[in-house]
């Protein structure tokens, strides 16, 4: 199949690349390099060395003997959008080419305004791409559970049949998003939706877990194939962050209480994940949701699996309790729904106590590299003042 | 009270604007004029002759005594909209700055992308100017009933408790909104909520139906006060359309079969939900939702009253049933909840025959003004090509 990857140079969308060309697709990714901008803007760096995007292209192509396509371009520029789906002609389009960071949208004005502006026209200009230039290709959408929130009641996989005054429907399941990032992506969600319905546009909304790990087998062949490692405050997520804390001494910094529950995946799965959302498409005008996760944990009991696992290491790891950067419910019930991924033939790598080992392995051979100044959180949902220094990214056009 | 009218010089907000300064309070109005500038560029007129917001301003002044203060400024310039709260530091903010035509917002990309990014950050810049500059000042935000869509289930104010797998909760009402204007506005309620919950800001999101109607107590007292009186295939609504084709000796258009229901309130009791809303504001942090709406109709069943109060009049309308240009279900269960405003006091005026009757009679004595031909829909919500002239809106900043 033709592939469009847009977002393709980053954590998820580089080794789904690598992993849809090992299949035998043929694969065009189209990014702007966003990414690496934020990083050198901020002063961050991935635990992972990384190459440049020509690098890696060439570097599989001499490993796989594969040839992966890219083309620099922004979803924002709409000319440079629908001139690669005119000239590629994707069977499907997966795309990750959005600001992907709920504290990042969190800074302030300009940060919150970028997310929703990149995130919501973005998606705009590829649903307009594809009704123009490619009406029967796939969509498939990175959301995120986070556009759940956390009702009271079973999370479903994005519409609920709900029983009132004697009717009934099936609707879709309510939102409430808790961070402009997290609102962007249901705006998306809505705004597919309808598109979908007025266009017949076929399209998977795949709603995420916090995906951790750094690691496929393709990325495993070649150092210089290395998918990101992130582990700051803005990008870094829950697990990466708290095994890089454990090697570098410092403590796990543990938001509330540590009882916020939250769906997660490993980055094998969500990478097959896909790939099953791929192979079985949605129908014309189809608008259908997975739950992409394949376990959930609460920020302490994730905590503790690193530092059992540490102590196995010789490593002395303990937990900080800081007082929530974010506003949440720190006590509450979450059960989310995700089978539908299950029933197309996931089968899930989960966050076993060799997993865990390996990514401190891993950021133990990686020590001299960890910045610890990157890690405490600044950036505070409340009304108050932020800490990090704002200013509007600037993004390559 | 000190109020702040964003969009003060639009169909809606000019009558308010008058009727709360009436009732003695503090008005100021925030409009960068951009509803007239869209009729200058597509050739639409007001059945209404309309004089300038400096004419308007110094009439009211001349005929009340009172004083309305004004600011030629664009909510997406958050640099005037800043100024504007800081220096007149609202009790109340009332936000109609929006595009508000869905048919304007399905024309072509460009004008979805203009639609969603000027009302979406738009009101994020109106949120983050309350949290900066006036956190106690209670926003009145309108929405729309389009919101929820046709659920085949009660429509509740904002919220509906959901009872699932032995669990239950009071969650957002689910929305199938079918435009990208209508898309835009549930964006906004997204924004809103999250920021009432991590900001303590209070707002009431009030999910207007159709408004009718052309004159309110203020704006008839003299012709040079008068608002808004639309017709055209962009901004027209139902009633006010077949009025005007009934006088133009024009068929009533009605898309689709005319079942399609629709929540229906007359401009004079806009202006008193808002004031309504004001007077009992939100208290800290709280998301309200009403719906400002007061009674239901089909199509056909307000094209049948039109032609019934045109034959007294002496014309001879007909109805001529067009394809629907919208995508949208035209059989469809419809009764949606409208109570919080009858409790905090409204008193409706219903669409009686003498509303159509003085509706009809006045687009009679405007007759030569009449111009039929931007009556017929252009703009499609299907895949195929527009025949409206597509071009970027150019917004004075």
């Amino acid at each position: 199949m033709r592939i469009l990857i847009l977002g393709g140079d980053g954590y998820l969308g580089w080794p789904q690349a690598l992993y849809l060309s090992a299949q035998g697709h043929d694969i065009t990714i189209f990014d702007n390099l966003s990414r690496r901008l934020f990083d050198l803007e901020r002063g961050f760096n991935s635990l992972t060395p990384l190459q440049t995007l020509h690098e890696r292209i060439a570097t599989w192509q001499t490993i796989s003997g594969r040839q992966i396509h890219f083309r620099i371009g922004d979803v924002m520029d709409y000319e440079a959008l629908a001139a690669t789906f005119q000239a590629v002609q994707p069977d499907a389009v997966v795309h990750f080419a959005e600001q992907r960071s709920a504290p990042y949208s969190m800074i302030d004005r300009k940060h919150a305004v970028f997310t929703q502006t990149n995130n919501v026209v973005g998606t705009l200009n590829v649903l307009y791409a594809l009704k123009e230039f490619a009406p029967t290709c796939h969509l498939v959408k990175l959301g995120t559970m986070g556009e759940y929130g956390t009702p009271n009641i079973d999370i479903e996989e994005g519409f609920i049949e709900i029983h009132h005054k004697g009717r009934s429907d099936i609707l879709p399941f309510p939102k409430q998003p808790n961070s402009f990032y997290h609102l962007s992506k249901v705006h998306d969600s809505h705004n597919i939706m309808f598109c979908c319905n007025i266009w017949g546009l076929r399209a998977t909304d795949l709603n995420q877990g916090i995906v951790y790990g750094f690691e496929t087998e393709e990325t495993a062949l070649d150092p210089r194939l290395a998918t990101r490692f992130d582990y700051d405050q803005i990008y870094g997520t829950a697990l990466n962050r708290f095994c890089v804390q454990a090697v570098a001494g410092s403590p796990l910094t543990v938001y509330g209480t540590g009882q916020q529950t939250r769906g997660y995946i490993n980055l094998m799965d969500t990478i097959r994940c896909i790939e099953l959302a791929i192979l079985s498409p949605a129908k014309e005008g189809e608008y259908r949701v997975f739950n992409q996760m394949t376990e959930q944990f609460s920020l302490l009991e994730l905590a503790e699996k690193v530092i059992e696992q540490s102590s196995h290491l010789g490593l002395e790891a303990q937990i900080k309790y800081f007082a929530n950067p974010r506003v949440e419910k720190e006590q509450h019930y979450y059960n989310a729904t995700h089978t539908r991924l299950l029933e197309l033939g996931l089968e899930p790598h989960l966050l076993t106590e060799d997993v865990i080992a390996s990514m401190l392995t891993f950021a133990i051979a990686q020590r001299n590299a960890i910045n610890p100044q990157v890690i405490l959180p600044t950036v505070n949902w409340r009304a108050a003042q932020n800490t990090v220094t704002s200013h509007e990214p600037k993004l390559p056009q």
